[in-house]
């Protein structure tokens, strides 16, 4: 729903400052940083390979990381945070945000990032900033189960929107999601890797409208089409 | 995205049996039940209150459990499927479904009951047959978070999903998502509990309409919208 991983939006943020300077970097990172600040934070950065990766998928890793080498492409990195929440900027976005502050929330994981290695979602995410687009290697593992046998739709529209907020994040900074729209076309079979392509259609004031396809890793299958809504926060609510 | 846990489906077409005769029954669910066949099941019921409840979602169920009493309402239960899935006749409704077998597969759990007591998604689905709709009652818990403090989009969506598979089950037994298109009004706080409205709007051949809101306990807040277009699946593809 909302680009949320700390370290995956500060490399964004970073990337917009180094390429568009040190003055649009101040004017839009300020509120942002304060947003997502968390009091404890898990810095290891989970879009790496480990030992549950499939041959699939350590091959695409590698390969993307070949074209990061001339900077075209970016590799976004992604944390894990279990943070206790109590940045009172949030809040300024929504008008009766209704913020829990209780025992749950100081064991709160990142949806995508809570399950052990192999088990649950295991994905990298690249990003083109010039073409607008990103490109999301996804291992759906076996918890993400909904038929017997293939991954629960709820799980795909999850990478979905994971994608499109990286995608979307890439021209609109802190960003959320406003509408989802699925084609289911075939279903994806459990443990197998699928590529997201996602793609920045357009841009019109602080509405990002973005798209993506699910397909094979031979491309061959095309599982999924989607587009997405996202709109930008606007910071200066949360610096009032 | 499939509307998947057997103890679910079979509750649903009982009732149908039930309501439109042994008949329908013995032509409807013989390839259903195949369908749906496990090796291994576990059939503990997990839409049931555990002391992760909160008191909001105490309250509701009692509520919806009372509507149950004159036969309006039926209360669907809910299990957590470990099987090893061996079933062939799935395969046939899908061209090359690319089945994996593997350790992966010996782990697989249903998505949105694999988690701890509430730690993810705690709900329970009330069925209304006559009016052809169905409320979720839902507490996202802790390792659902997106933005901190708020549920990850994914996790709404996936709950939207289930909810939508119950409601068009009612009237199509084995069923399969084709669409969903979600709008997010506004976050959902963590650890909070939402009501799912989910109604069958209108059913065209094999293609059932659904749509639904996701509202507050005192349903002031307005979360999401959603609409979901479902696929009966052809009874007489599975016993080819």
């Amino acid at each position: 729903m909302l680009r949320s991983c700390t370290a995956g939006l500060r490399s964004l943020w970073a990337l917009r400052g180094r390429r568009e300077g040190a003055a649009r970097l101040s004017a839009d990172l300020q509120p942002a940083r304060r947003l997502f600040s968390t009091e404890k934070a898990v810095h290891k950065d989970w879009a790496l390979p480990n030992p549950s990766w499939s041959k699939d998928l350590k091959l695409l890793f590698d390969q993307f990381m070949k074209k990061c080498e001339d900077g075209s492409w970016e590799r976004l990195p992604s944390c894990k945070h279990t943070c206790t929440y109590k940045s009172e900027d949030f809040k300024t976005y929504f008008l009766d945000p209704q913020l829990v502050e209780g025992e749950g929330l100081s064991q709160a994981q990142l949806f995508t990032r809570g399950f052990e290695d192999g088990l649950g979602f295991e994905y990298v995410i690249f990003n083109n900033n010039d073409e607008k687009r990103t490109v999301c290697l996804f291992q759906g593992g076996p918890y993400l189960q909904g038929i017997p046998g293939f991954l629960h739709g709820g799980a795909i529209a999850t990478m979905i929107d994971v994608a499109f907020g990286s995608c979307a994040a890439i021209s609109g900074g802190a960003v959320m999601t406003a509408n989802l729209n699925i084609n289911f076309k075939r279903p994806v079979p459990l443990c197998s890797v699928v590529v997201i392509h996602s793609q920045l259609d357009k841009l019109e004031g602080r509405k990002l409208f973005v798209s993506c396809n699910v397909r094979s890793v031979d491309e061959k299958t095309l599982y999924s089409e989607a587009t997405g809504l996202f709109i930008k926060l606007d910071p200066k609510k949360s610096s009032t």
